[in-house]
Order: structure tokens, then sequence, then C-alpha cells
């Protein structure tokens, strides 16, 4: 696997999982019905923001990761990420790859922390890879979510320093 | 006083003392250079999200909310309001008004709670009048604000249930 800048061409493969993991609305605060190219404005960022993919041997996009400033300002030292792996290349280390990598470019680009605003508590897999790496739970904002299957759940503010 | 629905020509007046508590770069995470038609851009909302002046009795603005939703998806039942008032009208209950006021839109337009993400925990007078109206801090992100006198201070992220 290799993590590589998106491009405009990678978002005819990144868009049928894309579409499949918002539509399930469990795990991003998306809009479920987010259309096509909505959905390319809200993943494929400009600089100094970045989106990358994660490609297997054979140069299938697998996954997907976009890194941003969290906040402006006075707060533009943090910064934040989101990451999308297609389900069916699940349980190959693609989500830590591309959590690893987001960490890497943030320190090296001189931030001096990462924060997820709203990782769904339900979302059992995410909230211990990132704790795996050395995330804590800053607070979690009761009821911030309406989860399809288990009602309203609470959002994790995550923090890592780097 | 009075709130009251802002308009583009509300924004002349807003203006000068958002520039002044932008510029300050003690409590709001924007730009400190921020210009005055971004700063537009940033403050005056388009439907559904709204944002209002609170007027005196000779017609001055002397203070301003926004008011939107947090996140998008299942998570658009999460309110969210940002307030500014002209330091030269400080202590006269203007936050307060308009803090009360944004609550009471929120809990009439169906949202379920009200949150800030990123209330910078020196703020004390903002942090006092928000925990009196009934908001809890559900985490502070530490050292996620870089005060221009303090140094890195921690953003709370404060939670209403309506």
């Amino acid at each position: 696997m290799m993590i590589r800048e998106a491009t405009e061409d990678d978002w005819a493969a990144i868009w049928p999982f894309f579409q499949r993991i918002v539509a399930a609305g469990d795990t991003f605060t998306y809009p479920v019905d987010l259309g096509e190219e909505e959905g390319r404005g809200w993943w494929l960022l400009a600089a100094p923001n970045r989106t990358v993919v994660a490609v297997d041997e054979a140069g299938v996009v697998v996954g997907t990761a976009k890194m941003n400033t969290n906040q402006a300002g006075n707060g533009s030292h943090v910064a934040s990420a989101s990451y999308m792996v297609d389900p069916a290349y699940a349980g190959r280390g693609v989500g830590r790859a591309l959590c690893e990598y987001s960490l890497a470019w943030a320190k090296a680009a001189g931030y001096r922390a990462m924060q997820f605003n709203a990782v769904v508590e339900t979302n059992a897999y995410a909230v211990k890879l990132y704790r795996s790496l050395g995330f804590e739970v800053v607070g979690t904002v009761p009821g911030a979510f309406a989860h399809p299957e288990h009602g309203y759940v609470g959002l994790h503010v995550m923090h890592r320093a780097l």
C-alpha cells in the first residue's frame, strides 16, 4: 500500500465508497444524501489543506484522508483530519496507515496537536484506533449524533499533542 | 434594548466593534487581520441560519449574534451560536440578552441542544455567563488557543440541552 496526493481524477474511485459510508449515516456528520459534486467539495481540499489516497499494489484506491487546520486565527496551530476506507478493504490496516500519515504530516507542517471534533462514540473501531495512536477523549457531547440504529449517542472530541 | 434580524445595512455598524474584538485576538478563533468583506461573510449568515443585532433605544447597534446548525447530517439537531457586544456597551446585559435570544430561537426551531465548540478558557466573562444560562463544559482541548497574553490556553466545548 502507498499513500499519495489525491487528484481530481481520483474522485471517481473515492465516490462509490464515500457515498456508501456517508449514506450509512453511522459515522460521519455529513448529509446522508450528499451529492457527488457537493461531496467532492467537502472532501478534496485545496492547499494548504490536503487530501490523500491509499492505493494498493495494483493502484486501486482503497482509502482516503483529508487533513486541515481545525480553527482559524489563534487556534490555527491545531490540525484535524478525517478518514474513509473502502469497506471492501477493511481490516488491512488502511485506516491506521492513513491516520499515522496524517499525524506525520501535521507534525512536519508545524501543528502542535491533532483534534477530531465529532467522533461517534459507537464507532468502536475508530475510537480504538485513535486511542492506540495516542489520542484521548477530551469530552463527549451528549446525544449530539442521531445514530440510525442506536438513537441519540455522544460525539467525542479527541485530541493528541504532537 | 431590542433584538431584531440583522440586515446587510447593519454591517457598517457591526464592523467597527467586530474588527476591534477580532483584532484583539483573545476571544475568537478568527484571523486577527480578517478583512471587512471576508468578515461580513463569516458573520452575516443566510437562512436557515440567522444573524441578529441588539439595538438600544436610539437604534444604535450595541451587539450581535449569529446562530447556526453546528454539524450537518445526523448531527444537525444541535445548534451553535456566537456573540459580540460593542465594548463601549459592556456590562449592560447585552451579551446575556443575545444568548437567551439564541437559546429561545434554537428551541423554537426544534434543535435539541446548543453547543459552543471553542470558548477560550480565559474568557471568564463568557464562561460565567454561559454557565449561568445552564451550559456545562463538556471538555477542554488543552493548549488549543494561542492567547496573546497568556500563551497556549484551553478551548472549552460547552453544551446545554434544550
